[in-house]
Formats: C-alpha cells, structure tokens, sequence
C-alpha cells in the first residue's frame, strides 16, 4: 500500500470513534501534563495507539513518532522512514469549544522531508490529503491557498499556545498584530494551518511547535500552493524538533518574515 | 407578542435564508465599508431590513437601530423602548472560515436596560434566547457558565477587531495574554460571549465594542449566572455607544479586571 493510502485509511477507520467519543464528551477522562492547560484525553491515547499498531503491521521497521505516551523522541534530521502522528491536535477544544476545531494528524517522512499526509477533521467529516509533488484535496477535491497579495487584507491565525510561549508570543507578532487584516487564534495548528490550504486563511505563526502538529498540514498548504519557513526565514527541519513557524499563501510570505523582529 | 417571542420567531423566520446563502458564499455579494475589513453583505442587509419591517409592523413606536444601512444612531441613555439588531455579527466569517462562526443578533432594551434578547448560530441550527431575571437558553436547554475560579486555567476570547484598535488592543490586554490559561480569537462577538453562557469560555474582551454587537449576547451571558463590565469595572451602559467590554464567568471578573492597565 503506497502510504498516501495508508493515511487515508486509517483517518478514515479512526473517525467514527473520535466523533461519537466527543458526542459523549461529558463522560471523556482527561488528564495533564505539566501545563495544565495541555490536556490529555482516553480519546488521545486510543488514537494513537490504533493508528501505532497500525503502522507496525504494515512498515514494521519504520521508526514512529507521536504526540503522546513516550512516543515523542525525535530521530536524527535524516532519518529514512519516518511517521509523525498527533492523535488530537486541538484537545482543548475537543474538551470544550462552540466549534469542534480540533483535528488527526498523520504525516510520513522519507530522509527527513514530509512526502505525506492527512488531516481528518472528525466532526466536518472532512478529510484534507496531500502528497508531495501531486497536490492537496479536501474530501477529494483539488485545494488552492487564496489570493490574497496585501498584508492589511490578510487573515493571520497567531497561535497563542500555553502560557510558557505568551511573552515571546507577544514580542514576536506584535508588529504582525498591530498591521494585518484580520487576527484568528483557534489554537489548533491542523485547523489554522489547512485554514491556509482552503483559503480560508493567509498566515499561521507559531513561536514553537513540534513536528506531529505542523508536519502533515504544512505539506497539505505546501501543495495547495503554500509557503513554509522558519521565523527566520530559513528552511523548515521537519525532524529536528520544536521550532517557530511561519506557513502563509505564499503572496504574503515576505511581508510577513519582514515583520518579525 | 412578548418581546422575547418575537425575538424567536424572527431568529428562526430567517435562518433558513442565512444557511443557503451562506452555502452559496461565493456568489454573495460583498462591499466594504470605510475599513476594508469591515465587510457588508447583501446578506446582512437582507437580513436587517427583513427584521427591521417586523418591528415597525409589530412594535410601531419603538426605536430601531441597526449595524447597517443608516439605522446606527442611538437613541438616548434612557431612551424607552429600543431594539438593537446584528444581521450578521462575523461577517468575515461568513464571507471565509473553516468553521461558520458567525451569528444574528436582535436584543430589546427597555429604558436603557437590555430585557431580552436573542442570537441565532444559522449553521448550527443554535438559538440562545434570554429575558432579564429568567435565565438563558440554547435550544431550550438551560445554560450556565463554567465553574472555572483561575484565570490560569480560564479561557479568554481577546477580539482583536479591525486594524485600527490593534495597538491599543495589545496595550489593554497584554497583561491577560501573558497569564491566561487559553487564548481564543474567532472575532465575532456573538459567539465569543455565547460561549460564555455555554461554559465553554471565561472571558470576552473588547477594546471597543458597539451595542448591536454585545446587547443580546451579553443578557444571554449575565442569565447564565455571568458577569459583564467596562473595562475600568464601570456598568455597561448599552445605549451609549462604543465602549470597552469584558464579559466573564463571574468567577474570574475581579481577576481579570485587576489585569486591565
């Protein structure tokens, strides 16, 4: 199976459960980590573990790298095959939200550059794939970033993160705060970042985030037309960890590394 | 009629025609006012003269003012009886957004206080509906705010409205951003403050926010057992135009209040 259809098919298997664990939400156990606002759900650690053993049927010496449960060591930058999994990416708003933003990540690495992914967003039923070189689709259809070229037009979703990351949030968007269009936090990179794909969105920034979050929609608003970097500019390493991230519709991608301090 | 009947049956009168406009986003037609992000529809316009016809067939007497179209005077503080309407509170949601996180909203004041008021999520199929001293709604169900008493752990929902409040938005609220546990920012009043009253956030602040946008909302809130001021601690006074506003819980009002330089 080539991965492009493993990820399909796996989003596709894990979607029923996730949508009808967050109709009984209520009832769901939730735990923390050090920052309490970083929840862990039972929802979480059952993801993850299907889509893991999964992956170790099928790509048994592939190397598996996840958001939770001691899966969160990196390999080395260049490493051969690799998966990058978040099983809920935007759990606190699966745990409460008027908008179920939140989302499954899986995203494949071959010597260390994303070469595919998806994105299930479980209660839109919406299914975002991508594969390097062939384009992204949502549900099957062709996706384009917008055409958006004017910073002060632009919609930035800024993600505030946890609390650690707030003064250097702050201090780094300021000037982007202060001069584009719109300003979105849905604190979920998945939704801001395929936001980008859909075009729906301009710009997602974040002062450091790890691989699982970004690494699938990055590639997804990559091949929608996208732009990727670092904050400073340079070249995402996908596998070399937690990092500041700028991904926009590619037409504002200067204006808005010319904003960062 | 009572006010808060007639408030219901306008909200659910138009939002069939909101949902397949709103399906058929890209074909309405949007202007801009003086601000190119403040973007008006022919839906909002539609919508307003719709609900604007009904108050002057049901309540002739009564004083209108409406986000659109001339009808943005306000009356007097103290004025008798007054109606306050949002065809579409987040517009540029309406117009692009993952998620349809916009609203209408009509609320009754009655000699400056708002009495009743209610607010439609189209496609959600969601009415909030409040009446002063009788609580508030969604779908019939009673609502109450969270029980969340740490602004640690509080959500807060920083609107970071149009380009020209950007400066003084991160001015007021840096000393939040840097403490609160979660940072939300969907840009629509309606939803930020109905999410109060669902529990699913703690706070709403606004640098300067117009009656049409927060009078509905914030009763539906207060009757949900939370809590609204001026962002120096003062009473709201709905009819005396834009002002600073923070909504909350209850719980955490003071806390954040202590926050606002």
């Amino acid at each position: 199976m080539t991965e492009i259809a493993f990820i399909e098919a796996e989003l596709r298997a894990v979607s029923e459960y996730v949508r009808d664990r967050y109709n009984a939400r209520h009832e769901v156990h939730i735990s923390h980590k050090i920052d309490p606002n970083d929840m862990l759900t039972e929802v979480d650690l059952a993801v993850q573990e299907r889509i893991v053993a999964r992956i170790r049927d099928e790509y048994p010496d592939d190397i598996i790298v996840g958001e939770e449960s001691g899966l969160h060591e990196l390999p080395h930058q260049n490493a051969g095959r690799v998966w990058l999994i978040d099983p809920i990416d935007g759990t606190q708003n699966f745990v409460r939200s008027l908008f179920p933003a939140f989302g499954v990540s899986i995203a494949f690495c071959q010597d260390g550059e994303v070469a595919a992914g998806g994105v299930l967003v479980p209660m839109q039923e919406t299914l975002f794939l991508a594969e390097r070189g062939a384009g992204a689709t949502r549900n099957g259809q062709r996706l384009h970033v917008s055409n958006v070229t004017d910073l002060t037009m632009a919609r930035a979703e800024i993600d505030f993160s946890v609390q650690r990351d707030r003064a250097a949030t702050v201090d780094t968007f300021r000037p982007l705060m202060e001069q584009v269009g719109q300003v979105r936090c849905y604190c979920a990179a998945v939704i801001g970042i395929c936001s980008i794909a859909t075009g729906d969105s301009d710009i997602y920034v974040h002062v450091g985030l790890n691989p699982w979050d970004f690494a699938a929609a990055m590639l997804i608003a990559e091949e929608a037309g996208g732009s990727s970097s670092k904050l400073d500019g340079s070249s995402v390493q996908t596998l070399s960890g937690r990092q500041g991230i700028a991904i926009t519709n590619g037409h504002v991608h200067s204006q808005l590394l010319g904003l960062i301090p």
